[in-house]
């Protein structure tokens, strides 16, 4: 009997297999479903269940698609606003055998109307589950969101409020599985630790240390979370199956002979180095997206239909790209460019930079006529920030664009220099020239001893 | 804050890593210690404690040679008979910390003088362990072997009970983390499950659940264990610290050109392919013994300072089985053959192959003057076995052979017919040349509906 | 400037991919176009011909998937039997550019009627070329066959042999570039070498030595060589562009419960291990064929469009042998078992096995009522035989079938036993039970010093 | 028959592998020889013979190391002014075996004293050789450079004309095999292309094609070749064998906490990422040495025992570059920083960063006070320069520092702008801070139609 996590970086989604004596069951599997496939293969088990702890709406589900490949059956909490097509509603009390392995249905709604955990036994060993699978419901160090029905955060945290006791009451013994670990949009304040048990989180989540169901609910009423537009899309997708992502055969990478005409039949030049690298040297109009970011901030600054060329220092590099773009529903990956920008510039070809700024410099800057930026979360430029200095939160850019102005000068921060950089990179494609990124950001402001607004 | 384990197949041995915020520490680590470098790495720590949870009889500790190469501090529990000599002795109620993780040592003897194990708290969610390493005292579904101190089997059994009392008022709500799973010859019974909790286990391990000492020492006490001979030489090892491995490098692979040269020359020839192969063709006088099966039934037929050449399909699988070697002192495997018997036989060599029977044939043959051979472990044959079959553990053939007859003709059994392939081969290396094996052995016996006796 | 050889194991196909400043070219690429794509990528290359230098009757050409993929256009000799209907005609003398090489097409009728030979030359240093591609017309040490033309031998010989005299007097000092080395059915007596110039060729080559017309085309009408039966479909789907193939998705690979069953559903058993493995254990009615044997003899013994399940040790095994086998178009390859024939044994299954003796044996069961059957080609048999043996070509087995008896016994020969195992497997298969393999076959009888009929 | 290339990029350094029926032979081997022991085992092969065609200046050898590890015997031509200690010496007309490959000896002194050539016959097909190793005497397209003696550039050039012509008598059907391709120190003028046959080079080689003798020589005392410092030492290892080399274990990598420190123990800081990134972000005081220029460049900046701290993108580049390293004999690679710069930053670090200027910018900075430094090679220079521009050789920068002001202001410039950025981070390094870089340099000038002086 094994269980095995399969993380997805820049979601922080986790998703899971387990297998016993030839069968295995993965629950909330992700689009690219190669890896439940060969661990499969690696234990000599076939795929039987596929179990969705609720529909995401952060990313694109697999079911689907390792459905399709492996006959399995796929599973789903009952939905009162519309049936998962390609999956068998299960209730509370449904129980399902893999192997040795025992699963039995928990209905858990909160976070969404259909989220559901599934207890976890050992056959051999059954006098109460060993694990839970607990979706978005229940977090390492916190519980899920419950702002995602417009009007009814009340109502969701109070079913959510009634579904932690029923865990608790269900699985006191268990290990926990969740669909999220730190990192994740679909909750915040979660432990950077990967593991726990139930009984842990009930002496030390402070969530779930909330004994009154009104405390609880004014607690959740209150929190702020951000909801990238993608999450509409990924909804609906969820709803029908997403097809499988076929990766881009990139058959011939050629270095761009002109910028101007790349625009046109490339769409989007995204460029997906290092920031460093970045700022040394791009092309002109390209936007600042690294790998590791890409999921993050690609979501509000495109559109899942926007035509994308990458650009990376190697083919692996931008393969990974691709494939983080996949998992979101951003197809259109269809080509990647070489960066190497001194052949282009010996070419004849334009090379943009973008210049940094340390604290020293930012202090003199803003006593003139250039603006502070502040790209971070609310929450952390209320938290701490710089006086003067004008927030606009990275994901909100492109629609409160109207409040910057071409003839202004910009410097961008964050709280280290990384989102900042993504930041001028759009404002830079947007128009807004005369723009400086703040290197070290918040971080350096404060370890030279400078004043901070809270 | 991550977890990670390393395991060791073939020796069922688990290790683990645990990580944060750049600190990381290993807990048993085998002798190849290159996977607990490159994890550390991946998350960008540096291992600062290295935790033996007691001295290992199975295998080579690489807790000397990490501790070289990283100048990591090993830390081992107090033993009156002698301590390790690269590692500082801790008491229980010690502590240390690994960035956010909290460690603290529990004294629990029984499997040995020495055993300890170890709390694993997150100090952000403090309110309790949320894990425990509990090396070989507690299993995922039984306990800890008692039968290492000649003469003290109850004494160690009363001291087993007592430490797992210890356990269970310390680390209900943790996950545990043992040093072996299912297939260790260091317990008996384990789960196949590899995850647990201790308050799950309270409530399903059939040691565990015991509360009468009593009880539970003469239970202890009627188990039965094989111990290889090898152990002896793995305290001592464990004691003063091994060296680092160095696969061998083997330049320039030759096919042999006569078997005598090479007996001279190259030791024991070990061939490592899977055992149809085996029966098929193979060098007079080789040893069958599959990678898979190499480290548990090698270390009862040679001895770690003999010679080895091994024949194998290929490099990697050589290399394989010379890393399997090595993990339990087996230092001497100097070179490999590839396997290529119909080139050795068309260019004038001996090719010997082993017959095999079905149970049909098995039925007539012990009619006649075939002598049944069953290899299993004792506890096996008591179980069931064919009548007239004679029992001789595969581990005890060297020591047992003289109660066998060069002029006697065998068939070797055991469940399936690895076991029994195994030891054909070593009776015909030892000169008794009249033995078949028995494909299928006690499995296909029954399948067949025949007799057994219980 | 480069050239890289991209090799067919088991067909002995060599086909090219040449580059220079960002285009490359590729002669005779077979039906997995991966490499071709990568290699082009390494170089920072577009695709921008291919070349095929005649219609390939051992193998599916991939210049019209490599078209498909990368827009590059496929060039092909003239044809007046009937035009290959993805490429492009060309004639002697037209020239094409990739960077700074230039490509000029010599017409070099006679292995088949559409044969072309091309040029190299660098554009830099371009006093003659430096390198020709030579397809099936010239190999190193031989020269292509010309029997595929019934009742045409002669005309075909001497097409050919002005072919040569064409290529000596352009490109004495290029080196060569052919389609085929040592082991290819489409040419005999290639040497082992694998590099040569024109004119170390006309030194040294026997065939190109022949200065006589006539004395080349009687040696060219005495040659005898096999013509497999898959030729013909080959011929058919070279004309009109064969498509991808993809790799059967392994999905679950389980054990088989019953042989009888898996016949009815799987098709054909092709056990792809190491003939060693065969011998000692192997599912009833498999036929073997170890990988690097099965293009040989597997377009024998089996149809295109005949359906097989593969019996393998590893899925890694399985996938290598599935790309062999679609090479050749035999795409039916669906599914793989584990080969655990202990295990199947244990759990009721028949495992059959096939005895092997050797010379000493063989010596004094030919006296007996045992049968020598020699699987070699004809050319091998009439070099030297045993006195009695009786052959059969291997590839023939299945058309001479009746000349053998079920009731007899046979002991099968080759040269060293192998060919000699996928006969015993064959007959096996096809109802001859009494079946055991010469292990050592000629080589093993000689070395004993026995006589041979020459 | 086999032969395989190794190529070393950044020395454009060629070795050679050859094989036949299980013996091979490696010819100038790299130190690092793995790659030469895993290719004959691929052809289950046995190193037999290691040859050096003479004492290489520009790369270590592994002659010493390989045979070490491989009982091979060394062979070296004959050289007056010192033996190598740990080869025989071999003579015009020796000749060794391979399997059925024939090597004879050909003394071809001129680039050095002791260079040799070897013939490669097939025994089989031995009519004239079928292959040549020609070292640094005769590559594609040039000829090896003659000025390694102070004052015998005639002498030595007269010697090569004559090692020419004996090679022409000798070796006319052969193919080539050299030990450098374009872009080595080694020679110059070298085609693109990678193959080529004796007779192709006599008919189209420049240097090959002087008839003159005297012609020959006074084409060969006009060229101009840099020496870097390195050469000597290396000279002098090559003489008594160099160790093998041992990666650097890097255990624990860690973000700097400051850069001063890090100076006074780690050595120089090595930025061996992408020149852009270097630009946008790095240490203060690290030289920008990217992999692909770190042997051409590094050799002239630092010193062979020069502690070296290695700046990368992850630990595969770091181990990359310090391979490269290790290649020349820079050995003190003890360790590396992973390079994240915006964390550096906001931790309170100094990160500093290069400004780039393009054509537009930099014709009008001219006109003021910068002063445009031109780093490319003499030839280069002289062939075409922007007017007023300063001509420093970058190898030369060390020892022609004083010829720049620390008070002055430089715009590098090179070919592209990549060696420009290397030369920028120099003059940083030491102490010259108003230095911008030419991002596209010469070709950029050019492109915007700006004028040069020839």
């Amino acid at each position: 009997m094994f269980i095995q996590t399969v993380k997805t970086p820049g979601l922080a989604h986790l998703s899971y297999i387990i297998g016993s004596q030839g069968e295995a069951a993965v629950i909330d599997p992700r689009r690219d479903v190669d890896d439940y496939i060969s661990i499969a293969k690696q234990h000599d088990c076939r795929i039987k269940y596929i179990f969705e702890t609720h529909r995401n709406e952060d990313l694109i589900s697999g079911a689907a698609i390792l459905a399709n490949l492996t006959h399995a059956e796929v599973k789903h909490g009952p939905n009162a606003d519309g049936e998962v097509q390609y999956a068998d509603v299960v209730h509370g009390g449904d129980s399902f055998n893999v192997g040795n392995i025992g699963l039995e249905i928990l209905e858990t709604p909160g976070h969404t109307k259909d989220s559901i955990s599934i207890l976890l036994f050992d056959s051999d060993f059954n006098d109460g589950p060993v694990g839970i699978f607990t979706g978005d419901t229940l977090f390492i160090g916190d519980v899920g969101r419950t702002d995602f029905y417009p009007g009814q955060v009340q109502k969701m945290a109070g079913m959510l409020f009634d579904s932690l006791r029923l865990i608790e009451s269900k699985a006191k013994q268990a290990i926990i599985y969740p669909a999220h670990g730190a990192g994740s949009v679909c909750g915040d304040g979660m432990a950077e630790r990967e593991f726990s048990t139930i009984s842990h989180e009930m002496n030390n989540n402070p969530m779930l240390k909330i004994q009154q169901r009104d405390t609880f609910i004014s607690k959740k009423v209150a929190e702020h979370h951000y909801q990238p537009p993608y999450f509409s899309a990924m909804e609906r997708l969820n709803l029908i199956g997403a097809s499988a992502y076929n990766a881009p055969r990139i058959v011939s990478p050629k270095q761009l002979a002109h910028v101007d005409q790349a625009k046109q039949d490339l769409g989007w030049l995204i460029d997906v180095r290092p920031v460093e690298a970045f700022l040394g040297g791009h092309y002109p109009g390209s936007l600042c997206l690294p790998v590791a970011m890409l999921t993050a901030y690609g979501v509000w600054l495109l559109q899942p239909e926007d035509k994308i060329t990458l650009i990376a220092q190697s083919e692996a590099m931008a393969n990974k790209a691709a494939l983080q773009f996949s998992r979101i529903g951003f197809d259109h990956t269809h080509s990647y460019v070489p960066a190497e920008f001194a052949k282009f510039a010996a070419a004849g070809g334009e090379v943009a930079s973008l210049n940094t700024v340390c604290a020293t410099q930012v202090k003199e800057l803003i006593k003139q006529d250039w603006q502070l930026l502040d790209v971070r979360k609310i929450t952390e430029y209320n938290q701490d920030h710089i006086k003067g200095s004008k927030h606009i939160f990275l994901g909100h850019l492109p629609e409160k664009l109207n409040e910057l102005s071409a003839n202004k000068n910009y410097i961008t921060m964050c709280a280290s220099g990384m989102r900042a950089s993504v930041a001028a990179a759009y404002l830079r494609a947007k128009g807004i020239n005369n723009v400086q990124v703040f290197m070290g950001s918040m971080g350096a402001w404060q370890n030279a001893g400078y004043d901070v607004e809270t």
